[in-house]
């Protein structure tokens, strides 16, 4: 199999992070931070070396910043619902995949409004105006995706950021399909909320979600439980990550992260990233010779795109031409991605489009051969 | 190391459930739902065959009933945040886990109130008779655990779920310490939700927890984002499971799930439950001897009780106690165990307890090891 599903979960994953998983599960095998007995000190110090882990590859201002979840999705939740009152306005972008844009929604029902800025490939200036202008005296917060997870665009989120602090609005960035890809440092790009999916570019298993933040003291909580510290409290803690974190958490799983993370930086983030860019602009370039191929973006070039590519066959079902190259044996996802609106914008609501992403385990010939089948699919 | 911590997560882990895990980041290694492809339906399969081992084993109504969460709090918190309103009133027990307390805080200044009836151990007509007494025109929800996670309590849930129905009112039931112990079946007990922490009875990894409900389609959402269904709408689907699943599920540890259900069933449910009543019997007459260890509950018969039990030494700090154990090799959890309301109310908020609770892997050797370790304390 060619996997080229690499948007939605990287496969494989690399060695040393099955290892850490199965290692968690039979070293780190007490509740951490529940009890004194020497497993649950010692799951406690593997947690912490994973927090501590994620904070520097973040850059974040310390491990305490570093919240757990089940997935991006969750963290993004925990931001919108933890930050959003009714009367506030938000400003995203038109590429928004649906874990922004079904909460935004849902909080309109409660009274939070917001407007999507659009996006314009290849002119930064554009899109930074674009969001300067859709500020309002009540927005509370810009939310956006750092990478579009249907076209590999790039939004300029360090001049949002910026742009965020000139008119005290914070900016909570979805790195879903940056993390691990793209450089990423929370300080330095001035991020308020950091949302990962630390099981695609940080290769860590499904099921694996980090919320960075040194604001979570301040959120409403939009869970509560056992933390297991200040257990006499009937109120949620608000020292982080307890505030945040309720429950068990997946010690095997964020085991998992701090491996991965090692395997990226074993790797560098920089080759990783030309190295997939690399694979992805052969494949444009081999698509844009073939008759019928359309493209909806441009050649994907520094700064402006990411190692994301989606395309169609003339006016064949997207998810046709994925079934097509599935019996070749290559995967890949065909449909919305659900992020309906990024497809709006791009005329691909009713036809989706085929999306290819690579992982730092694909090559040249890979490609070579994904190209050799969609010609055959389309010549037929 | 003799592991007495079970009632925090179970240890060890059956070798099949980690081969689970294993094979299921080598083999289930695609998103699931999101993609045509062959490892992805694969994938789907596979969390198909884990959601109707889930139902099957708990009698649900059917496979499309099961969520997979981070964890039980999670769940409780999907239950009380998408039941109920402002307004409304709440029963719940004097013996709750911070799980299901702190949410009932959070929701209290949001206009929901709640009334704690007391249980009294070893008089179901009187625990009943308290959840009766409770009751108001506006309870909209009887919360309960299924067994004390300090005491070992078990509730008369059946007769509580009875109780709930005669007058209207649906019954969510914490199942955190029961699940895989005790009999579970959700549409003889006529449960409404059945809410699990997956990692300890059942033996499935940290970080993963299970809620089960017919009534998922008109619960008001915790959460929203990406399901790889009706991806046009920005509205979260109505359809379950999706409408509670968000974003990419932990494929791993729900694996596992499925793994350590059939660990479970293999052993049979009444045979762990009899092997760990009964060392937790023969503890509890051990140190009934002892002069000096306090014990706060009646002897642990059927079927008022489950295999949990919780004492202290003198007035020593249960702390105290429970590292002297730890350095003769012994995990056990002291402290609050999440549970304030329930150490209050048998007068141990100030010096906690000891807590001890065996799993299936658990053996009379170790009981008695365990009673000789507390002997050489409880004389020095």
């Amino acid at each position: 199999m060619i996997y080229f599903d690499n948007a939605a979960t990287t496969y494989p994953k690399p060695p040393q992070v099955i290892r850490a998983v199965d290692e968690a599960m039979q070293k780190y095998g007490a509740n951490p931070g529940r009890a004194g007995h020497t497993m649950s000190m010692e799951t406690a110090e593997e947690l912490y070396r994973c927090r501590t882990a994620v904070a520097e590859f973040f850059h974040a201002p310390g491990p305490e910043c570093v919240v757990f979840t089940l997935n991006c999705t969750q963290a993004i939740n925990f931001v919108l619902k933890g930050v959003l009152k009714s009367g506030d306005h938000v400003v995203t972008s038109n590429l928004e995949h649906n874990a922004v844009m079904r909460p935004l929604q849902a909080l309109q029902k409660r009274g939070v409004t917001y407007t999507e800025a659009q996006v314009v490939p290849g002119d930064n200036d554009a899109t930074v105006d674009a969001f300067r202008k859709a500020l309002r005296a009540n927005t509370k917060l810009i939310v956006c995706t750092h990478v579009s997870n249907v076209w590999g665009i790039r939004l300029p989120i360090e001049r949002l950021a910026a742009l965020g602090h000139e008119y005290g609005v914070p900016i909570a960035v979805d790195c879903a399909q940056s993390a691990g890809v793209l450089p990423v440092d929370m300080q330095e790009f001035q991020f308020d909320y950091l949302c990962v999916a630390a099981h695609k570019g940080l290769y860590a298993p499904m099921g694996t979600g980090i919320l960075i933040t040194p604001h979570g003291a301040s959120m409403e909580t939009l869970m509560e439980g056992g933390t297991g510290t200040a257990s006499i409290s009937l109120e949620q803690p608000e020292t982080m990550p307890d505030r945040l974190e309720s429950g068990t958490i997946n010690i095997p799983g964020i085991a998992g992260i701090r491996a991965g993370i090692s395997f990226v930086k074993s790797k560098g983030i920089e080759r990783i990233y030309r190295h997939e860019l690399g694979l992805i602009q052969a494949l444009y370039r081999s698509l844009s010779k073939m008759e019928g191929v359309q493209l909806y973006t441009p050649e994907p070039v520094e700064p402006y795109f990411a190692p994301v590519l989606s395309f169609n066959i003339k006016e064949a079902n997207s998810e046709a031409v994925a079934q097509r190259l599935n019996a070749a044996g290559i995967a890949v996802r065909a449909g919305l991605h659900c992020a309906p609106r990024a497809h709006e914008s791009f005329g691909t609501l009713q036809q989706g489009a085929v999306r290819v992403c690579p992982s730092a385990f694909n090559n040249m010939n890979e490609i070579r051969a994904f190209s050799n089948t969609v010609m055959k699919i389309h010549r037929k």
